[in-house]
């Protein structure tokens, strides 16, 4: 265990006090490093401004923070139990590099603000990556619902055939979904666009930091501007951040289910290319979608992940506790999930194959009888409620799979797809 | 038991399913039902339109409607078992006021996309309504924040006295919170605006609804293209809304943490006054702040409805399942819960008293550590850390409070709080 | 409002407060009046033996007590928001049957640990019913599994099929399942038979309460010691017992989950009678099984109550809080959706239909693969790895369904069902 | 990536997909390895009963497995993402070492059972070793309960002074706790004793299997019996054991909530050894109980962890699905933060100083209230509610603290602690 920042005098933390409480932070205070780097450089900038530092030191210390981000792009900087957290690595490692200057770039900072600050720039880097993945994921799907536009599908309520739609309506419901998440992730990011740096423990500093050039450094829209509150919001932005993963894990979520359903031999609608599925090490025929059920699986961590921050923050009083730390964790776990998972969903979508002949002898005769009654209403100018019945009584009439679907026209329905409206959301 | 819409022949639904499928229903149905209505108003004048309905039925049915919502807000319509739900009760009671042409109002309509419509509609109205009522308590923490502006207060982390603040910036803190929180509602509300109403079953119906139209009526900002989307995001929308509900309440949940801790004997910061607090059966002097407890407390179960939410969504693969009816209570039960809080935090905030000698008494004289090293370092020009350790080996010096607090000038910090820009973001 | 116990003075309880305090209170306390009656009994009768209540007081109570229930089974008692709770409800009614004696019921108790020993009589009762009601269900479960015991049925892993199973082996899965779930709910209620009567407020109160005799008096296995923990194990045996209510539902969603996917078309393996099913308001062909729907759906909703108390509990200190209270509804909610889950799910056991000619066209051929390695590799003493192999490459071959399941001989495998084994359990 | 047991063909998996559905299974597999490697040896033996395998072959395996243990013991077995899982590096290892009688060793055994085995002999242990270390903490808290035991001590509802108690009986409340969370991890250990080795893939194999003699090798107390159910379980048990960890955590976490408060400056009741607090990066003075805080964060994990599982099965139809693999992380996670939680507060619980003078000096005097009014009533004979008024109208009456608490009497009120029944569950 090295000296910490804070020890006093002789006395030395108990080493299983030190492992509890560090925990897994050196594994994800390592993913979190580079984002505290740049904290760091818009930090020291800042210090600069205000004369904190000279023109030398700042080189200097610029300098240094460039040398470390180069070893840990080699891979040569991991944090370690004995670095205590990233924040400390960094300080000491400039130190070494840039000499006593790097004793000053703590000035006016806590590691409270610290952390805060590069949790952040991690979460809207994410989100923003994760849009643009889920945005090309959507076009992915658009691909796959034109090539199959006109094939004929049961749709399902209740998980019993319920009124026909084709593969193309079905698929673009997945687009259509795919396009508001990303739309929500962005959205967030643009409300989460605020620096928390420079407030410090809670309670900002005797200095007059220059807290919106810092922001603006960092590219953020502006900041947190009650020190406070920087604070005290810290689980909130983490908890919107979540809810747009969990939005998409849900999206996800439906087409894995569908999947595992639908490739079922009963139903064997669709497949995908065998490299994509596993087998049994005791039934030599199995072919398992299980990464579609760890897909299904990863929505239960995800939702539990968002619980964790809340119940984490609930009961809290107003300033820092320690057990913020402990929802790195779960924005980061779950950011790696979601993005391994829009990735296999990927893989699976564009190898998806849809078997026609099989889909068409699985459709049932009454599945039109609601079309039968809304078509005898329509027509005939009889209150529906009477069609309803009428068609009860007559029995499943067979229609034409193609035909029944044309005639859906509403803006949206299987006979008007409108995919004008998604290509428009992708520009 | 009346007859269902959907029973044919002489077989009776078993009175123990339908209890249990129906459950809560007439309870949660009687609050949808004025949504319900404006609902059904915009489908039958889409249905006019198309011809479905005359000038002189479409006169009928809404003459019909607006009778049912004057029965209604004189208490005299209540849902019950034997309506089945609201949707049926709506039907029902149309039929019998304008006779025959009650039958034609399901016409192209599924009970799926019509309570989806219902369920919007309430969700957004009631985003409204809160984003109002909190930029309202966000302006009632601002004029307490100004009354105390100057009244030292100490700060604190890991519950233990960090640094000093003030009680206007503390107050601040819950501005700048709630205005976030309101932000966040109005940002959702428009991303949620969107209509699901004629996507019917999750497979659009052979007519050409009108969609756009009624969107237009209802007041949405646009449709849901895609009719099996329109069901399918059904637990999405209603989640990002329970997220921003829950945002709110991590904001009241933090208040009411706080004035637990500052009203007990051994702080006694603040208090409020005693028609707020409630009494012991057993113990003559308490005086409890139950009103915050059940705040506390209302932060779990607005938690769990959102994850009520999440986990009945978890597996279902596309199209309508019943499982989705057990989404309207944590809906309606977390708004009815956030709207009673924000009246209550109303009332505690609108009549704390700060007890400024009896927190003069409380303040340690070594809270002033952080600024004696930070003034070291920025005066004398030495390193944060050497000065830092300076003060730890001089021990405590006492600093006059006021000043203090004035020399932190960061935006944001007690000495520079930064009012001007709370207020712009009021108007 | 009428006056409180705890009233002092002309300070009335403002309104919003008493409403937001009060809860769902009225509603949830007309459920535990009972309890707290029984709790009322012991606890004046334990008063009596240490000479706080004469003979003639005794007899007066306990009358008084008596009219109470009496007129409770007629439904002439509501706890209504003016009676404030349960407990004010029972000491008024005393009072004005019984005189000033009524005011001395509460000598040594404090509503604290008078709620505690009602709910925790309410979770015994019920623990004790449901128990009874399981093995009853299970039961049925065997007697379905005895008629349909050689029915050959696909068993599946990953929704495919894997190896060939019989409707009894599959059904009987829910007779153990249920056995230990009944076993469980008995064991967690003897470890939670324990008295918090006389822990008062949690400190005790300077009288000698006769809590041994007590707890017997009420049927209890023992006391809670420590007065302190009797308060502080709140939430705890609420959550044990939740977990056992939460064992059922994962034995009857997985019923639930099983007979959606098995009576829908594409697999048409099981139906139940009609009168179970529900239809759709727009598609005349519908039979749905929303009661199942309902049941896996209702999972989410016991599981997010466990969640809850959990939630609630966390982060406090030692001591009675108001959020307990809280806790009441997780608990009498979830009790009663087991109750009528069971019911729901003997009805649709009973009315069970086992398909056999549409299981048997589904079965697969390839079915067989596991058990021809296994026999390969025993009847011709080869390795099971390179058996496993010899299969692949010879392809699927087609076994004769009730010979090969009959060579499955393990205890418990579909050739050996061992149905004493759970007989033995019954009695 | 070596070949996979299924592995048919020239197909090979997919990186991406194996990457993902292999996920952290390296890291937990090798911590289940010891115990499959004791599954696997009962079912070896097993196998020699039924004359799969000869007493060569046996013996042979017998080495192969104590070679692989020894070398794990040594920390030269790690299971990597090429091993797939800790089953397949079982058996390439014992066929490496024992030639082609390895690929024997998988006979009548899929690895379904075969991780259930694992798992549940992993849960079974680690039950077993917490309840032994639960009841040594319980020790501790007696230890230090004795020490202090008529120490003055404010009791607390609602964070307020409600009636005074001692030291002593605030710390055994702990005790009791302890001990009833080491019982209820007994009596789940023995509800869960049962082996599901032998059911295979859910189904049986063509063998007859010795399931209760393999069952017995390993220390169970029985067997699942139905081969399915012994699948269909997973996720039961898991749940059952994480609620026993939960209610652990909820006995810690109290303790945890308290030292924040108590060792606050504004309480200054206790404190403990300076080796176990952490300091601050910007403000020298602090002194804070981050291990306490990172323990009450703990229990949301653990809780979420518990969450997970349930929602995991959630919607699963009967069988194996791979969703089931997530359902190892919660569980060996939890114990491992259990095991760390209950070392940490023994250390803190060891070495707490409570400070008579300062606990003195807070000590209310309207702290007897409640005992004056109980006093008033059996010492003179008047109703309670009379007495109380007027204790109210007389105002505080200051009470010697020990003679006030020697008055309370009843069974495990502050006079009367009635230790011996805590020493008599330890023996």
């Amino acid at each position: 265990m090295s000296k910490k920042l804070w020890q006093k005098g002789s006395v030395v933390l108990h080493p299983l006090v030190e492992e509890y409480t560090v925990g897994e932070d050196p594994l994800l205070d390592t993913k979190i490093l580079p984002y505290d780097v740049d904290g760091t450089r818009a930090h020291v900038k800042g210090l600069h401004k205000i004369g904190i530092l000279s023109d030398r030191e700042l080189k200097q210390v610029l300098a240094a923070l460039n040398a470390l981000m180069r070893k840990y792009r080699q891979g040569k900087i991991r944090v370690t139990l004995k670095d205590e957290d990233c924040h400390t690595l960094i300080e000491k490692f400039v130190t070494q590099q840039a000499g006593s200057v790097g004793k000053k770039i703590h000035t006016g900072r806590s590691r409270n603000d610290q952390v805060l600050t590069a949790v952040r720039l991690y979460l809207l880097d994410h989100a923003n990556i994760l849009e643009a993945m889920i945005r090309s994921l959507a076009r992915e799907f658009l691909k796959k619902a034109e090539q199959y536009q006109s094939v004929p599908l049961p749709g399902y309520s209740h998980t019993q055939q319920a009124m026909l739609t084709t593969c193309g309506h079905y698929l673009l419901s997945f687009v259509e979904s795919l396009l508001d998440d990303a739309d929500y992730l962005k959205m967030m990011g643009a409300h989460l666009s605020k620096s928390p740096l420079g407030s410090a423990a809670g309670f900002g500093v005797p200095l007059k930091l220059q807290r919106d050039y810092v922001a603006k450094e960092l590219g953020f829209g502006g900041v947190y501007v009650n020190s406070l509150y920087a604070q005290a919001q810290r689980g909130k932005g983490e908890s919107l951040y979540l809810e747009g993963l969990s939005q998409v894990m849900l999206t996800l979520g439906r087409f894995a289910s569908d999947l595992i359903l639908f490739s079922s031999r009963e139903f064997s609608f669709f497949s995908v290319k065998e490299n994509l599925l596993t087998g049994s090490s005791i039934m030599p025929q199995k072919k398992n979608y299980d990464a579609m059920e760890i897909l299904r699986a990863n929505g239960a961590v995800v939702q539990a992940h968002q619980s964790t921050l809340r119940t984490l923050a609930k009961g809290l009083t107003s300033g820092y506790h320690r057990d913020f730390q402990l929802m790195k964790k779960p924005l980061i776990e779950s950011t790696e999930i979601i993005t391994q998972s829009v990735e296999v969903v990927r893989l699976f979508i564009s190898s998806l194959r849809v078997h026609k002949q099989s889909i068409a002898q699985k459709i049932q005769d009454d599945i039109f009888m609601a079309d039968y009654a809304t078509l005898l209403a329509s027509e005939e100018g009889i209150p529906f409620r009477d069609a309803y019945k009428r068609v009860v009584s007559d029995g499943s009439l067979s229609l034409d799979p193609e035909v029944a679907v044309k005639k859906r026209l509403s803006i949206g329905a299987p006979g008007n797809l409108q995919l004008h409206r998604y290509k428009k959301r992708f520009s």
